[in-house]
């Protein structure tokens, strides 16, 4: 096999990350291209906030703080602690050097420039080498409806601390929001396409919801590789465990594996897991077993080079 | 003479908030009404920012950073050095904390409401007793026609250092611009209106320049008392003397105080240029010798005192 050279990427934050920092060390950066979730994006005190986006940059950048997941390293608090003097919200951290990043891309946005746009601004001051695109430029919020009613995503997971029982999830104005410019092409195009560890139904969920982009999986099914994000019906990272059983899916590696059979060629699951890979196998998919739980750079860059080494699914 | 009890001063910045200081120790904070300059006002990556309601509010709050006359003390640049990373202009200095507050007064404009509504909620929020009103809502930058070109007065100021020459002042939009709720109320109520001694031609001018703000002062004259900005031919902050030449006025006290006569009832010089006093008295006005160069609390408070326990001038 000739070894794939174009890898594009769809990813949520935190556990995405980790494997991009993987692939960002083991093969070209050049090469490889990264499709954001901005379902999670909020605007607040008038700041236009991209969480994602933003972990994915800051972490190959290399200015993350790796022990949060988010944010700068070494970083202060001391504007939000004045905006709550101000009677703003603060249950959202917004550190000092973060704010830079979102009032850079607010007025980028004030001028008429594109989200696409501002990360890339972003992403080239701190000298990231991958491309990142938001999955579109058009604002597509995700929509928490549970039992204490509609709540926007992250006053969902950071505010209420994902208590409130998730009954439905929906990305408001996904029906017209057009995938952002680049985004089709790095599917088409791409050698090979990865779906990082991320939260199925509120990270990869979004992506896939944006007209022309589940498609464009589709046609691409055997070049496209899935790390399953739940480990032993745990997930690696977040509230996916039990977003998934509440809205009726098995919290597993197999309930992972029906929503990404139709578009997924290669389904990835930890050792933890194999006993389901005949389960999974059933449903049309190659299914292999490398180890999915990265807790050191040694474990992002040897995942990232057994995914880079394996066959396409057919 | 019974004591004047509502006090209005018209303050520009960092010279107004010296007296301003010393009249809100000495007297009842909440009979003061102070209209704040807001000509120098900015736009800088898309945040709204208001220096003298800024550094009026600071000063009156305890928070300012005294040395330099301006934002909070023991403030932090974090987010500027970013912002700069992201190729935006850093000549404007914005502290960490500082951009809370212009973060809370963008968003509050951002949702409809005045820069009147954003100053109360800041003043409030910071614990000042004294009332700080915009000299109007609508923006009116002062623009400074120089051997440069046309500068927004920051651009003068601060990033070209005052050394431009000046060769016209214009205040943009002040024709159409109305005086921000209470202005007209504060300086027709008022026992006492007192000129701050700041830049007569870009802290006070704008104020004058506001329709219908000269008209109410001129009916109230009697009771108007200004503090002279120039000593020894000098301004005690900034390049007032500097512009009053360039613009071909005087550089002196006689050079204000000829600015001022028209709505002026007591002119205030210091003893250093008691030898102006026949000279600014033929222009009609009373005049008054007391110390005016304030460089200590006690400085403030005496001046504030002595201005307080003045006759009005008929």
């Amino acid at each position: 096999m000739k070894p794939p050279r174009k890898i594009t990427a769809l990813a949520g934050g935190v556990g995405a990350s980790k494997l991009l920092l993987g692939l960002y060390a083991v093969m070209d950066p050049r090469d490889l291209t990264i499709i954001v979730n901005t379902g999670d994006d909020i605007l607040l005190h008038g700041l236009k906030i991209s969480p994602d986006l933003d972990i994915v940059t800051y972490t190959l950048a290399g200015v993350i703080d790796s022990a949060k997941g988010w944010g700068f390293r070494d970083e202060t608090f001391h504007a939000l602690k004045r905006l709550a003097v101000y009677g703003r919200a603060n249950w959202f951290n917004l550190g000092d050097r973060d704010l830079a990043t979102h009032i850079h891309r607010t007025a980028l946005l004030g001028e008429g420039k594109s989200l696409s746009h501002a990360a890339d601004s972003i992403r080239t001051a701190l000298g990231v080498k991958s491309l990142i695109l938001p999955m579109s430029d058009d604002p597509v919020p995700t929509v928490i409806e549970s039992n204490e009613g509609a709540l926007n995503f992250q006053e969902y997971l950071v505010k209420r601390r994902a208590e409130p029982v998730v009954r439905d999830i929906h990305f408001a104005g996904v029906d017209s929001a057009r995938p952002a410019p680049g985004v089709l092409e790095a599917i088409l195009d791409a050698d090979r396409v990865i779906v990082c560890p991320s939260n199925p139904l509120i990270s990869i969920g979004p992506i896939l919801a944006v007209p022309g982009i589940r498609e464009r999986l589709q046609a691409r099914r055997e070049n496209v590789f899935a790390v399953c994000p739940i480990v032993g019906g745990k997930s690696l990272k977040g509230p996916s465990d039990k977003m998934l059983a509440q809205l009726g899916h098995e919290p597993s590696a197999l309930g992972v594996a029906k929503l990404y059979a139709p578009f997924t060629g290669t389904f990835i699951i930890d050792p933890a897991d194999k006993a389901q890979t005949a389960a999974i196998a059933a449903l049309g998919m190659k299914v292999t077993i490398l180890p999915t739980v990265m807790k050191t750079l040694a474990h992002k860059r040897k995942l990232a080079r057994a995914l880079l080494a394996l066959s396409p699914s057919s």
